[in-house]
């Protein structure tokens, strides 16, 4: 019966991506946690860049040196 | 002083539905719990189809065979 | 597949008061959203009362002074 | 390490507002914990006002009548 | 930078099983999502069986008949 | 009507700096975000330092080698 969210920046992440997350992460609880895949629920939030903080900065900024 | 914090899939939610759940919550949180509805606080958030999996799956992929 | 996490204070809620909680979300969840009880998970977290702020101030000073 | 997630409505918050939140929250786990900057994260999320219930009605309905 | 957050009941998982579930999730971010493992930071939740419902029933009472 | 969660490592948080953090950050939304504090929630989860992964490694064994 597990939930499992991710939080990830809002970054194009494709919907084949997505599919692989569910996929792996259902198959992490089922082998290591011996879970029923079909009580596992997986929520993906994309949060926008301006929203997201990592060293007191919005990850918006810090993007723009990463380059 | 409870937070009620609900994640649903975004599926057209109307208004009213959404009004419906706030106020059946916090009814739930008086009557059992002897809560103070003004510190009640209830949050909905809606997440796409392609971000919520399932047994392994996109629940948009699950939606097709469901019909 | 709808998924509800409760935060609340943790100030002795018994087992048939989270079973309240927990039936009473769920058939809300069935008729509001029309939703499969099968795929409601309902998740109760138990703050401790230090750990939970209002107006600034920790739930547990804010206590000594209501009685 | 410590994570903090903000649920805040969605009313024009603006790039610097945010921007401050991000800092002063940032600040305050370096003062307070001692924790580095460069593990702490902050997450913003907002949430519609339909979204958002206090004292069982809808936040929306509640901001008509505060004016 | 994701973060991700595992809810799961509290039925004596054990440090070797957390690990995995924390190097699994990790993986599959780098992999999938050409994540830094440095910023991905993951939190598991154990939740008492008395505090999950699921079908409306609390999961401690779910478990007694599943044998 | 913000809610803010904090999730830090359990390593002996003492009750005044969960104080001064239920402070510091309801006074940033009263000044940045003009917000009642009376309607300002602060939760603050302490997690067990095997439940925290970082650099796809629990938080328990990062800090064995920190010293």
């Amino acid at each position: 019966m597990p939930y499992i969210n991710i939080k990830v920046t809002d970054e194009l992440v494709t919907r084949e991506q997505k599919q692989k997350l569910i996929e792996g992460i259902t198959r992490l609880m089922v082998e290591v946690l011996n879970k029923n895949p079909d009580t596992t629920h997986v929520v993906i939030d994309e949060v926008p860049i301006d929203n997201w903080g990592l060293s007191g900065r919005q990850y918006s900024e810090i993007k723009k040196y990463k380059k």
